[in-house]
């Protein structure tokens, strides 16, 4: 006799968002010698994140964190001008996208999202029985009026939008983006996606406005601030949409070294000025680059920079397939027309010179 | 209008399964002199993990972490003699217990426990809409053949057990373990929770035998190992169990110091033999204290002594009250009869003489 599985989850594949580079490594038995698929800081974070976590390490690591993260929600409260019913912090954006999936929606409701963002968002909807729903993105944006007038006509659960956009690297002004809110079913809930503000233009993320019944912005310490491998991402909205984690977040769940270098680095805004300016230099090498070397850079907002590989899906995927195997870690969209891409993050100068090298030698091996 | 919340969720109280010592700090304006309700390792952990978690801090914290968690499983296969499908890490065992009720029960589902046992299973069983069904303690022990009769009788999708107990400190030896898990229905889950397992006298696990069909065992780094705030955990049991984590866990989630300062932690098996002895010492001394002064601790097994105040739950109450105010952080059982004691974690040795002069004081002030 096998054990009870939940039906749904029974008839699940075994699966997972995003191969890990350390899989690759493994199995090649090759260390990647540039790390520029997963639009990480490379960098690093804040010495004084670094300091908090030193301390953390030798005084209360053996202590359970705050479980209302207190401490580090007032930090955000305090940054961004809202109230601390505004704010939940969840393990990563990924953690909050689980549980705004599992609070905002039942079973077959259905979900909107663009064919081709973000894959995690997609595994949480199809793990809790939730139908997705896609739209094709336009000229690698994500298409706002095409969602909002699919959103009119289906009246999703949820609607999720990204910007700055990935795997694109694309964005929207704030005046679209809220243009698109109010056009959004008040019963829909719109999830905005914000992973990548730090790095967009100024003007490209909204005033916040907690009074919207329907919007919840999820954020994150994993990209500017350079800390991905602690998990802490938080949501902001209306508190009546910030409650409901109560009821069912694994309060305890936020781990202590988070809490701690993400209150930290918050408060290093010196840093994160320093690491925006060269994310931005870096950007512009490897835009540079894809140009010297007959390719299109698409104008990105974010860590990273998505590059017109200028043929179809199988051409990008053996310019990806080569820069894998000269031990260039980078990933590349999938979805019809975004997969004449590839998607290189910006990382150390030495990585960029790697990649820079290697994708010479990969165009030439194809030519 | 208002969003759609999931109609159960929307009915759950808002709540949270402890109350955390800082909230009580922030509401007292007064710090603990001594933290001794969490069941805490407050002598921290090996240097090992120190250093590991040093490391990421400069190194690697900027980097998601292997999703597979694989270094960290491969050490505890070599540990325990099982192999790679055989384990799954969680967000400590919290986390571990959310996934197990949402994958191996169906909403409305019966759930099996002991009356007054672990309340952040009962969080997870009432956050996903299954039915919690309890027995009762009997000599401050779980009850293993009521349990086992009434998994028999019901026939519930899971049973939950932990050895050694909490809140009570009790466990059985192994024998009477295996005696009841052949007891139990083969198409009910038995979740056997030993997160004290370090803690127990020799005699006290099972061997660990991933042919059964229907048992996973949970365990934790934050006990014994000393890194509660890093949020690790794992679950053992037949490939056929492990596997549907897989379908639904959110990959990404286990931070990176918690898998580096774990696999260093289960490495230095030294330092684990040091504290616990350490930790029965301080066992010894918080039983002696409490006979001093005519209370009944209950023999324990783990990293906590639970007395009896030899009256009934009020006066209990009144006791924890009395600590708290005097900064001494305890916690105590809630369910009908175990609500007679108070539960007080193995501390650092001045903390342990703090609780015992607040102790006296708070006994001679109820006379």
């Amino acid at each position: 006799m096998t054990i009870k599985i939940d039906a749904h989850i029974q008839a699940l594949p075994a699966t997972i968002p995003f191969v890990a580079p350390e899989r690759t490594e493994r199995e090649s038995g090759n260390q990647f010698v540039a790390r520029l698929g997963a639009n990480e800081n490379n960098l690093g974070c804040s010495p004084n994140a670094i300091e908090a976590m030193a301390r953390i390490a030798s005084q209360s690591v053996g202590q359970y964190a705050d479980p209302e993260n207190f401490s580090l929600r007032r930090a955000l409260c305090q940054h961004l001008g809202i109230e601390m019913n505004n704010v939940v912090i969840g393990s990563g954006i990924d953690g909050l996208l689980g549980l705004i999936v599992r609070i905002f929606s039942s079973p077959k409701d259905t979900i909107l999202t663009s064919a081709g963002a973000y894959p995690t968002f997609n595994y949480h909807v199809a793990a809790y029985d939730r139908t997705l729903l896609t739209v094709p993105y336009r000229d690698d944006h994500e298409d706002l009026d095409a969602l909002a007038q699919e959103a009119q006509k289906t009246r999703p659960a949820i609607v999720y939008v990204s910007n700055p956009d990935n795997p694109m690297g694309t964005w929207w002004p704030a005046k679209d983006i809220e243009n698109f809110i109010n056009k959004i079913p008040e019963d829909t809930l719109i999830i905005l996606d914000e992973a990548y503000g730090e790095t967009a233009p100024e003007g490209t993320l909204p005033a916040i406005d907690c009074t919207r019944a329907n919007l919840l912005r999820v954020r994150t310490f994993s990209k500017a601030y350079g800390i991905a491998g602690l998990r802490c991402g938080y949501a902001i909205g209306n508190s009546a949409l910030i409650l409901p984690f109560e009821k069912i977040r694994n309060h305890f769940g936020i781990n202590i070294m988070a809490q701690a270098a993400s209150e930290a680095a918050l408060k290093d805004q010196e840093w994160l000025m320093q690491t925006l300016e060269t994310n931005a230099q870096a950007r512009d090498r490897l835009s540079a680059i894809a140009i010297e070397n007959g390719l299109k850079p698409i104008k990105s907002a974010t860590n990273f920079v998505t590059i017109d590989c200028g043929q179809d899906g199988a051409y990008a995927m053996q310019v990806l397939k080569g820069l894998m195997e000269r031990r260039i870690f980078v990933r590349k969209p999938m979805a019809p027309v975004l997969d004449r891409c590839i998607r290189v993050s910006t990382g150390k100068d030495e990585e960029i010179n790697q990649f820079s090298t290697a994708l010479a030698a990969v165009l030439k091996d194809l030519q």
